[in-house]
């Protein structure tokens, strides 16, 4: 039985793992993993695979993105947890917003299942938990940007009710 | 002379009128506005025309949203404003995150220039100062979603470095 809930401390490095996880297939593969990472439809977001790993001397910066998502109340790092082990993770960031009357958005980011249970519907209940906890806040939309080659996650999320109307732009900052 | 400011209590009627100007555009023509709406570039976001105007009895959620805005240090409602008067719009969430050794990525939504004033460089001055605010915070990724059928808005936003990588799914919320 996967349940959810906001991460702690403790999971800072299981997530950090995740997101790493999908780092490490990227790099091997040149590519966007294809076949049975994707069987589930919840894949990484492009624009997060970069820097999943944590660098030598760098895990300050970690745990002080931790921190900044813990305090703030509009950032909520959620893991899935199954017998005890994080298995899955999302950031939901709700945004508050003169269009749509005053309500929030949410819009989720960085999301991963543990490779070897993809496809065993985590990913899905941990987007309908998403979303129900968005109805919660009131607000009136979700919204995510996933890469254009990631075809099979186009498909999950629309099955979930979501609809490909934008295109998703990025632009990397030196700094 | 065009500046840039973070905007007050004074300026949400225009920054709400710029917000439903779009939405006049929409309704009258039922597709996305083309020709001299677009000249500049910056057209609005998809997701944002609803809701603009503010309705009999609502003004409550407006101010409330505003005030929720203003009171966020990681939300920033800006406005152009030249010889006195509101001409563009847009605001930058700023989202701590895990990835990216613990940067902050910069998010830019409800893009606005007065329609009058279009083509004349406003947009694009916008984007620069907001890209500029996202270097001073050590943001590494400033990312925005554009509707798919505004590829004016496309080529303005490729023209600053935007790379359209992703697609950006919206799933509304009945409350």
């Amino acid at each position: 039985m996967v349940q959810f809930r906001a991460a702690t401390r403790a999971d800072v490095p299981a997530i950090l793992r995740l997101l790493a996880d999908d780092d490490v297939s990227r790099e091997r593969d040149g590519v966007a993993p294809e076949g049975k990472d994707e069987r589930d439809g919840v894949v990484p977001e492009g624009d997060d695979e970069r820097d999943g790993v944590v660098p030598e001397g760098e895990d300050a910066s970690y745990w002080a993105a931790f921190e900044a998502i813990d305090a703030d109340p509009r950032n909520e790092l959620i893991v899935a947890e199954e017998d005890g082990a994080v298995v899955g993770t999302c950031q939901l960031t709700f945004t508050p917003s003169l269009s749509r009357r005053g309500a929030e958005r949410m819009t989720i980011e960085a999301v991963r299942v543990r490779g070897d249970l993809r496809g065993r519907g985590v990913g899905r209940a941990m987007m309908l938990w998403a979303l129900a906890r968005a109805r919660e806040r009131g607000c009136r939309l979700a919204q995510l940007t996933t890469d254009k080659r990631r075809t099979d996650a186009h498909r999950f999320y629309e099955s979930l009710g979501f609809v490909a109307s934008h295109v998703g732009m990025k632009l990397a900052l030196e700094t």
